[in-house]
């Protein structure tokens, strides 16, 4: 037996994207009842030249908006990024969720030997579809949303591992 | 078409112990060039109630060979958890990698529906393997190799993306 490109990847996205959404919102809440402007967490980041909690979201999106769009070979929805608020990071779950949530099972397995192209300031890379979501999506989304979770936590949310992984 | 389970896992977790070998040597010679006491960065932590850098790894090390070894229904692999250097995390990570290339792939191909029990301070977790590997095993895995690299960027680090995804 076997598994599907589609159950090693939507269903997956999908549930994370759930997690980060239940974070964001009790990252809002501490930083009302503290009284931290929500402003210093959503810029917030572990080193200078890391990107801010607002730019691993955005990217965690993108990755997991990109990862669908491209195994079922349909255009990658295009975000303007520009969300400022925690309700705007929200909304930008929501609708990378409702896109995934768009997806048929059909359209997407049978991708792992698709041909994928992601564009870059360099040259574009190329991957076959199953070493794309091995190799390079899950890996990347893992990345982002962990060091969300790993910004909020330096900053005083009172959050565990079980809010990463999310109820089962 | 589809994918197979150890598709899926073993090589995945063998890459990205690599790379994870590869920015802790990053780390040892930061840690000379600077004259910073390794034991400084291996103690580091996000805050003060999360894992520091040794823990990360070893963590990493034992949802890798947990997995490998429950997909493949065999023991696993009990360590000391007792590294108290980058010599012997790359040694615990070497050891770890060795187990994983131990492992056949038709040992692990059609273990989606096997029955997977971790054992908890409370109760048991109950897997079937697909669930477990994609909603337990990766999310754990990435979790920790990412907070390994983020204690690491804290700590003035300077490596990127690319250390963490690996060469392709």
């Amino acid at each position: 037996m076997t598994i599907s490109m589609y159950q090693a990847s939507v269903p997956v996205l999908v549930r994370m994207l759930g997690n980060l959404s239940a974070i964001l919102t009790k990252a809002a809440a501490y930083a009302e009842a503290k009284k931290i402007e929500p402003r210093v967490l959503l810029d917030a980041r572990l080193a200078p030249d890391m990107l801010s909690l607002t730019r691993q979201v955005q990217i965690a999106s993108d990755s997991a908006k990109g990862c669908g769009a491209r195994l079922a070979a349909v255009d990658v929805p295009k975000y303007e990024d520009n969300e400022a608020s925690f309700d705007e990071l929200q909304a930008r779950i929501a609708k990378t969720v409702a896109f995934l949530n768009s997806l048929r099972p059909e359209q997407i397995d049978g991708s792992e030997d698709r041909d994928v192209t992601i564009p870059t300031r360099d040259q574009p890379l190329q991957f076959k579809g199953l070493v794309y979501l091995v190799n390079f999506v899950l890996p990347n989304f893992y990345f982002h949303v962990t060091t969300a979770y790993a910004i909020l936590r330096h900053n005083g949310l009172e959050i565990g591992k079980l809010d990463f992984l999310g109820a089962r």
